[in-house]
Order: C-alpha cells, then sequence, then structure tokens
C-alpha cells in the first residue's frame, strides 16, 4: 500500500475542488447574495491544505489496483469535508454535521436535504449545493465505467470491453482517455439541459442548478416545493426526458455517436430499463387515475415524473406520492432498490445487476430440470462468466443485509418501519426522498445528529457500491 | 415424468391422511365436541380417493428425482385440500376458502389462523388442526434431510453426508431409513414436551396440542390469547426449550445419541443459532426491561419467550410484542427471514444458509484484496463447493424477490406497508403472527379470499423450500 501516493492525489482532489468553489461567485456577485466571503476562504482553505499536501507527499510508483478503493473513499469524503465549509462559514448551515450530511448528499447524488427552506439560502450557496451534484456525477462516470471493473467490485468487471481504451494494471491512461471521452458527452448533454429549460422559461441559475440535479441524478432543487413550483408541462418534460437519459448507461450515448440511435435498441440493459419504467408507469397510473377516472395529461405526468424520478434515483418532486394508495407507493419503493443503469449517474442496485439476478434464477430452475447439464447465464448470446455471477449475487445479498441492518438502527433512533426503511433506502440507493418522516415533501433535518452521520455513510458507501468503502474497514486490506 | 406413479404416491398419502384423521375421533367423543360426523366422513371421503386412485394408478418405475419436486408439492396441496374437510363439514369454519388456509397453515407449520373465537370450536377440530402441524413436521423433517438434498434445492446438497443412510440415486431406501431414524427423535422429545406440560398443570388435550405446535414450529394453540392464557412460568419455559430444539437440526439430536452432547457444541450452525438468539434477546432486553427499568424473570420470560418463538418461526404470543418499541418488533421482523436450523420443523432462510451468506461476503473482501488468490468459503476447517454457495446465493435472493414482489400485491389489496411486509414474511418463512393488522394479537380473518389463497400460497413455496414449488411453472419440467 503507497499511503502517501493515495494522500498525495486527495491534495490534487483539494485543489481541483478549492478552484470549483470559485464557480458559483458570478452569481453570488449578481444576486449580491452575501455568501462572497464564506465562498472565498473556503476555496482558500481548500486549496492551500491541498497545495500543502501534494508539497509534502509524492506518488513513489505508478497507483495500482489495491489503492484505489482508499483513493475513491477518501476523495469522496474529503469532498464532503471540504465541500461543507462555505455552508458553515457563511452561518447558512450553523450545524457542522447538518452542513457534511448536505455536501455529502450532493457529492453522491443523492439529494436528500435538511434544509427547511430551500429559498431563504444566499444564492451563490445554493448554485454550489447544486454544483456538488453535478461534480459528483463527474466522479460516478468515471467511477462506474473506468475504475470500478478494475477493482472487481460487485460484477462490475463487466465493463471492462465497454469503453474503448487500453487495458492495463495500471490505472492511469485508461482512466484519463475513458474520462474525457464520457465527461464529453455529459457536459454536451448538460449544455442541451439548460437551453431547454431556459426556453421553458427558467433563467439562467434555476437552468444550470436543475440541470446540475438532473444530470448527475442527484435531485436538490433551488425550491422549496421541488419540481412543483414549477408546473410548466414543458419543463417538467423536459425534466423527465433529461432524468432518462441520466439514468443511461453513459458509454451507451457514447457510442451512439458513431453507431446511430439503434445502439439502444441493441443493449439489453437499456430494454430492461425503459422496460421497468413503463411497467412502473402503468401500474401507477392504474392505481391512481384509473381508478378515481380523472385522466388528463397532468395526471399522466404526475405519474411518468415521480416514476423516472425515483428509478433514475434523481428524488425531484413534482407531485407528492404519499398521497398516492399504499400500492403505488410501494412500487416506488421496490424501484429504489433497482435504481439506474449501470454506467449511469443512478444510484441503487443497478438494472444490469436485477436484470442478472432475474436470469440467474431462470437458470437454477433449469439447472435443476436438467442436474447434470451445465447452464450458463446468458445475455444477448454472450455467456456470462461464472465469476461475474457470483460476484453479482453476492453484491445483492449485501445489499440487502446492509439495508437490514441499517433500517434496524434507524429504528433504534425511535422511528417507524415505512420511515427506516424509506430512509436507508433513499440514502444508500442515492435517491432522497424516502417514506413517512421523510417522504416526498419532508426532509432530514428532524433526526438525531448519529441518524445523520449514519445516513452520510450510508449514502457513501451505496454510492461507491458498497465494497469500496467497506474493504477499508478489513485489517487485512491495511497489511502489506 | 411418471406422472401416474406421481398421482399413485398421493393415493397413498390420501389414504394415510384419511387413517389420521380419526385420531382426533377420542377427544371428540370425550369431549362429545360435535364433531364426530364431520371428522367421520371427511375420513372416508379422503381414504376411499386414496384406495380408488391408487386402485385406478400404479407406479411404472422406481421414482426417480426429477419427479420428487411434483409428489412434494402436490402432497402438500392435497393434505390441505383434503384436510380442510372436517371444518367445513361441520360447519365450524363455513368458508372452504377459510378452511383451506387454516390447514395449509397447518400443514406448513405456520400457524397463520383466520379464527376469530378459537376456544368456540369443538375440540375434535381442534385437536385435528394442532395434529396437522404435526404431520406437516413429520414431513418437514423427511424432505429437508432426505428428499431435498437430492433434488439440488438451494444448496440443500449440503446435507447429503449428513445423515447415515445408502446414497443413491433412487429416493426410496434412503428415504425410508432416514424416516424411521428422525420420526424416533421427533416422537420422543414430542412425549417428553407432553409429560412436562401435563406436569406443569395443563390437561392432556392442551398439552398434546401444544406439543404438536412446538415440535412442529407451528404455532397453533387452543386458546385466543395464546400462551398469555398459560401464565405458569414452568410451562412458558417448557415451551421455550422445546421450541428452541425443535428450532435445531434434527440430525444432530439423533447424532447426540451416539456422539453425547459434545456433538451441539462442535457444530456451526448451532452455535450460531444459539448466538443469534442470544443477541436478539440481548437487544430487546436492552430496548424493553433496561429502558424501563422494570427488571424481573417475567421481563425476562417475555423477551426469550417472544425471541425464540419468532426466531424458530414457532408464532406462539406470551406477549403482544407490538407493545414494545419499533426498533424490539424490527428485531423479531429480521429474525423471521432467518428462522430455524436447516433439518429443523423451523421455516425462514434457514440459520445455515444466512450464515454461509455472510461467510462468502467476507470471503468476497478477501478476494478483493487478494484478487489474484483463490478464497473458498470454509465451514469449521471444510470448504463448501463453489456450486452449493452459488445456490444459497440464488435461494437468498429468489427469496427476496417473491419477498418484495409478494408484498407489492398485498399492498393491491389496500393494505400498509408494515402489515404487507409482515404478513408475507410471516408466512413465506411459516412464522404466523407478523406486523400490524396481522400482529402478535391479531389474524388473517380480514383478508379478502384472494389474499387468502396467495397467503396460502406463500405458505407453501416458503414451506418447500420456494423451488421445489416453482419449478413445475416452468414448462421445460414437464417436458420428456
Amino acid at each position: 500500500m503507497d499511503l502517501r501516493g493515495v494522500i498525495h492525489l486527495q491534495g490534487w482532489l483539494l485543489i481541483f475542488l478549492g478552484a470549483a468553489m470559485l464557480t458559483p461567485i458570478p452569481f453570488s456577485i449578481y444576486y449580491q447574495s452575501e455568501d462572497l466571503f464564506a465562498l472565498g476562504v473556503s476555496a482558500l482553505v481548500t486549496f492551500l491544505t491541498g497545495l500543502t499536501v501534494t508539497r509534502l507527499t509524492r506518488i513513489e510508483r505508478d497507483v495500482r489496483v489495491r489503492e484505489g478503493f482508499a483513493i475513491v473513499t477518501f476523495g469522496w469524503l474529503l469532498a464532503a469535508a471540504f465541500g461543507a465549509l462555505p455552508f458553515v462559514i457563511a452561518g447558512a448551515i450553523p450545524s457542522y454535521t447538518d452542513a457534511f450530511f448536505e455536501t455529502m448528499s450532493g457529492f453522491t447524488t443523492t439529494g436528500a436535504s435538511i434544509l427547511t427552506d430551500i429559498e431563504a439560502m444566499p444564492r451563490g450557496l445554493l448554485f454550489w449545493r447544486s454544483f456538488t451534484h453535478w461534480l459528483g456525477g463527474m466522479g460516478i462516470i468515471l467511477l462506474s465505467l473506468a475504475i470500478l471493473p478494475f477493482l472487481g467490485v460487485g460484477g462490475m468487471q463487466l465493463f471492462k470491453a465497454e469503453v474503448p481504451g487500453p487495458v492495463a494494471d495500471k490505472l492511469a491512461p485508461r482512466v484519463t482517455q475513458t474520462a474525457k471521452i464520457l465527461w464529453g458527452v455529459y457536459i454536451a448533454l448538460s449544455a442541451a439541459q439548460t437551453i431547454l429549460l431556459m426556453v421553458g422559461g427558467m433563467d439562467l441559475f434555476d437552468a444550470l442548478c436543475h440541470t446540475f440535479g438532473t444530470m448527475a441524478t442527484g435531485g436538490f432543487s433551488t425550491r422549496n416545493a421541488s419540481i412543483a413550483a414549477f408546473p410548466s408541462p414543458f419543463i417538467q418534460w423536459v425534466l423527465i426526458v433529461f432524468m432518462f437519459l441520466a439514468g443511461v448507461n453513459f458509454a451507451l450515448h457514447f457510442r451512439v455517436i458513431h453507431q446511430g440511435p439503434l445502439v439502444y435498441r441493441r443493449d439489453r440493459e437499456f430494454i430492461v430499463y425503459t422496460a421497468f419504467i413503463a411497467l412502473a408507469c402503468l401500474l401507477i397510473y392504474a392505481m391512481t387515475a384509473v381508478r378515481s377516472g380523472e385522466h388528463s395529461e397532468k395526471a399522466v405526468r404526475d405519474v411518468v415524473f415521480q416514476v423516472v424520478s425515483i428509478q433514475t434515483t434523481t428524488g425531484f418532486v413534482s407531485f407528492d406520492y404519499e398521497l398516492w394508495p399504499f400500492a403505488a407507493q410501494m412500487v416506488l419503493f421496490l424501484l429504489m432498490f433497482v435504481g439506474g443503469s449501470a454506467g449511469s449517474t443512478g444510484g441503487g442496485m443497478k438494472v444490469l445487476r436485477v436484470y442478472l439476478l432475474i436470469k440467474f434464477v431462470f437458470a437454477e430452475f433449469n439447472r435443476l430440470i436438467h442436474p447434470h447439464a451445465i447452464i450458463p447465464v446468458r445475455v444477448r448470446q454472450q455467456t456470462i462468466p461464472r465469476d461475474v455471477v457470483t460476484n453479482v449475487l453476492g453484491f445483492a445479498v449485501l445489499y440487502f443485509l446492509i439495508f437490514a441492518f441499517g433500517s434496524l438502527l434507524i429504528t433504534m433512533m425511535g422511528y417507524d418501519m415505512p420511515t427506516a426503511l424509506g430512509a436507508v433506502v433513499a440514502t444508500m440507493s442515492n435517491v432522497g426522498p424516502g417514506l413517512g418522516d421523510v417522504g416526498a415533501v419532508d426532509n432530514y433535518s428532524g433526526f438525531p445528529d448519529s441518524g445523520k452521520w449514519l445516513l452520510s455513510f450510508f449514502m457513501l458507501i451505496g454510492r461507491l457500491e458498497l465494497y469500496t468503502v467497506l474493504i477499508l474497514f478489513a485489517p487485512a486490506y491495511w497489511r502489506r
């Protein structure tokens, strides 16, 4: 373990983060929002800390697979720890616990908030809050398509052949190339969405903030009422479309540039992802509009918006889904586990994994019927290696174990079952809003500090595919 | 597929079941309980149907592995279908749906009831109701230790080497020998418990009925208040001890006869099972008696009783656990998934599987740290074959998928989340009481008929380890 190298890279991250904190400043000045000092000081502190660290340490040798876990985990932790500074220094979020929760929620693209009055926040800070989503989303794309496959986490080695680029045990060359390609897609889609939202009537500030929340499948809004504050059907449909796109594997978007839109139709995960959304929409529409007999474009939109928002783990709310029947809430609750596609900015277990799980279960029946035959799991003629299947199964089981144990811890704080289950899956799958006390129109401000730290931890482990974080607790990891 | 052979064996089952229906008759006569006619007619109908079937069909060749699935599933279905007759004919349970639910709950050793006034039932029928538990328990022991290992269901091939006896592709010789050995243990323990309960003050009728409910980890009581109607500490501790024993692998009990009680201490599953119970007791005691400061033998007993009852999936209730804090209920809820030991009469996923899952997750961390090493899952120096591990993982995932989908279906009937989750796990894990509307002191009478059939189905698939039933829905199973 090249610990000094790991620390060195964290220094570079802080330098970059410090620079990023200057981004909100034009808005701070334009809106005269009294957070200029806080942003400036935070940027300076972060930048100088990063500079000091990079000067005091150096990389001993090329970064290897094993160090990847520590680099990624500490990277997200530090981003949240320093990213919280502007909120605290400006006094907008007086408690550091709250500020850390909010920033971790930002960088993990969760969107769970402790703010009770979002609109009272200074505009510069509000921009920074949404910007953490966008930066976190960039990190996730990089992580899921370029780093995790090499770490062998939870079946993600499936992606080794996904993105063009040299394959090597050293992370750096491939990471750089992949990052450039995919961030290009990310930025292009973001630009398109911002323009469309402005066409729909949003000002630049709102358009940017909501684009950040969308493309990262984050969910922070600039309004207390979330998207319900923008009743324009055009704006809401734009959000639906871009949430949907953000929940798709970004490598797929990239391949469309060269091979045309048929790429989507040939990708099994994309089809399953779309089928999940369509099925959930039909089910919930049957439970709501069909039952009440009130058909309208708005009724359709409310259903589609909430389904796409939850399945992609964005967490924007345009209608309080807790007013729907229990069964509709249950559908949304289950979608939270599934989440977005692998290689998207969406959280959850990922559509691809859930699809493989279902395929495996069917293969098991065949194995029982033909006990002497070898029954592989196939996706589009391609046989999935047994090891990958086992990884995916293990990931799912670990997900459920953590979910169960986490929910128990939250009930110990006095919360009822729907709240506890909702809060844990909403943070672990990086959705944001859950059920009960943390439902669509509620927030996390009521949790005790211990609960906020715990839920921040769930956001982190969920975002980093569990193993990446938890492995650091294994003593063997730190042994040479 | 030798379908005629499968049907032939069902005929024998009915003959046996018809004879079994005569068992309650002494009690019916003694208590003059006006169910003599119903029991007699039902016995006759069942017996004659069985006789006719055995005459019209014959076994073409030796029964093979593949037929095992159909034999077992249809066996349980028919037992419930015919076993429900006495209740309907006597008019004690007028609806056949209700009677089927109650009988399926009996034979699957679940203990979920639709009766709102148990004590108003004629005594002969009450005896029959409890007796279905005991018969079901006999079936389960046979199934889990002698049949399922050969069917390769959900990692149960782990048990192939567990019980002495010849190993062969043909089921019959091994099954007969295993059955004799293990039923001996079952009957001996039952006799011991009955005597102890009578020493504690129960009459023969109550002692037998509660022994049936205990040894089968069923949970039907003869009283509306379940075990709370027997406040004697002695009786309750006897029940605790025998519930605990019924949740242990019966092959282990058998080995104790030859090798002494050290066998328990050397068995990893037994240790983990005991540890789960101890840990749950400590947790809940801390949440209840420690918090309120009311320490007493009764406080200890209430906690231990409810924990052992739920973990073993018996479902007897001596205290309304819904009066405890949410966290204590959550502990019980999670225990329902774990269930008893493999090879016991307990339901759930089984301690051994849960233990293997946890072992596997730890092995995964080692694999990530040493990507080029082969890291097997070991239990007491013994390497668990990779295939078995994959089976167990697949079983767990299927369990969660069915649980999730089942809960959704129950919410569609208008139930809230705790009720839905509780009802599905309580039936699928064969516990009985759940949460919310089907909590400790409630029952299943309020469910619509569709709900009762659905929950009966969950009892069946849970009891028969999922695959045994679900495989019959695969068209490939029926093809030659």
